[in-house]
């Protein structure tokens, strides 16, 4: 009779597994993890500096940036005071467990309340791989066009969060909020759609009410 | 003494091969294949409507689009009177030499002057897979920002063409394109760059221009 030995069967188990890793400890610390996904500059990391910026005196927070090259992004985020840490994937299409492993090391996790993983820009590939967030927040931008859901469904079935970003360009765009919220609720029943204009600031404050709910459930 | 036996290395060499197999007979037929990759929402579809429309009388051209689901941009394209069919990649994130080869079965080559492939809307992966083409076509909208060719840099390395669309919407973002297209030199020195707004029309006739060009140094 033949021992029973552990298999990994392939690549996204091997992921997932190490994202679960990942899960329990930030569960046991109490931080709230999001991994921000959307098309390149669709605007993740402009919401990530007002969020910092914005919730500074309110929760001790920390980006992980991932990056085909540059750590522009890193010392953007950084420049609001937060700690940041850069990840070049060096061509590669998404960010993976192992990745997001290596970077928390370089983090001081003492009294973190929640940890940004922006995703290298892309729609398609991040779905596929866990990082040990608690959510995904998928970002929108209205330039895109109200498609979008319809286009790309994995990642609007799978998050928490539609951010539809840059809402002060609708007046020069064509733009159907109520086509791209609907198609989302058809992929995803429970999807929390908020319109915001990480530029202007405006509707910031109905996303930041919803980071407050899911950091509170944490505790 | 072994016999030597022919050995596929890879997925992507795989994928090489038959993309020059594609060319040979894109070639023998004199027919100009572009491969057009962008971000999603960049403007892909509406180019390829303004340029399907405009140059109806004097090319006679196809359009393979690429997407993970809906046949939209088939439709949208087929109405100027272009020939089109559609490819689901069904979560694929790019087309490969493969899919356009079975696409090129449904497409009636007689005549046909310029063959447009639309991939899927991804900066990142479709820059590793040849389909046969002539030339890489990348799209940047101005609404991306200008920092795009620094942080996806494969692509715009291997493009013939950096299309900057959306520049109707130049007074409302903050793009810096004289930024944009030194970071695209930079990477390579012999991209052509258009700025272009293929919803208002405008320059659209510089990037005419360029397809006039390379079309007639098929013949």
């Amino acid at each position: 009779m033949s021992k029973e030995v552990p298999v990994i069967r392939n690549v996204l188990e091997a992921n997932d597994q190490l994202a679960e890793e990942l899960r329990r400890e930030l569960r046991v610390r109490k931080i709230l993890c999001l991994n921000l996904i959307s098309s390149p500059g669709a605007g993740k990391t402009t919401v990530l500096e007002r969020t910092l910026t914005d919730l500074a005196g309110e929760f001790k927070m920390a980006v992980i940036e991932g990056d085909l090259q540059t750590d522009n992004d890193a010392r953007r985020v950084a420049a609001t005071g937060a700690q940041a840490v850069q990840v070049n994937t060096e061509g590669g299409c998404h960010l993976d467990s192992a990745q997001v492993f290596h970077a928390l090391r370089a983090l001081d996790l003492e009294g973190l309340d929640i940890l940004f993983v922006e995703n290298v820009g892309n729609l398609v590939c991040p779905a596929e791989f866990e990082v040990g967030e608690d959510y995904k927040v998928t970002l929108l931008s209205v330039t895109e066009g109200d498609d979008k859901p319809e286009k790309y469904p994995l990642i609007f079935h799978i998050s928490a969060v539609m951010l539809l970003n840059k809402i002060d360009l609708l007046p020069y765009v064509d733009f159907d909020m109520d086509k791209a919220s609907a198609h989302a609720a058809r992929l995803n029943k429970d999807i929390e759609v908020f319109p915001i204009s990480a530029r202007s600031g405006e509707n910031m404050e109905a996303w930041y009410g919803w980071l407050r709910h899911k950091r509170a459930e944490k505790l």
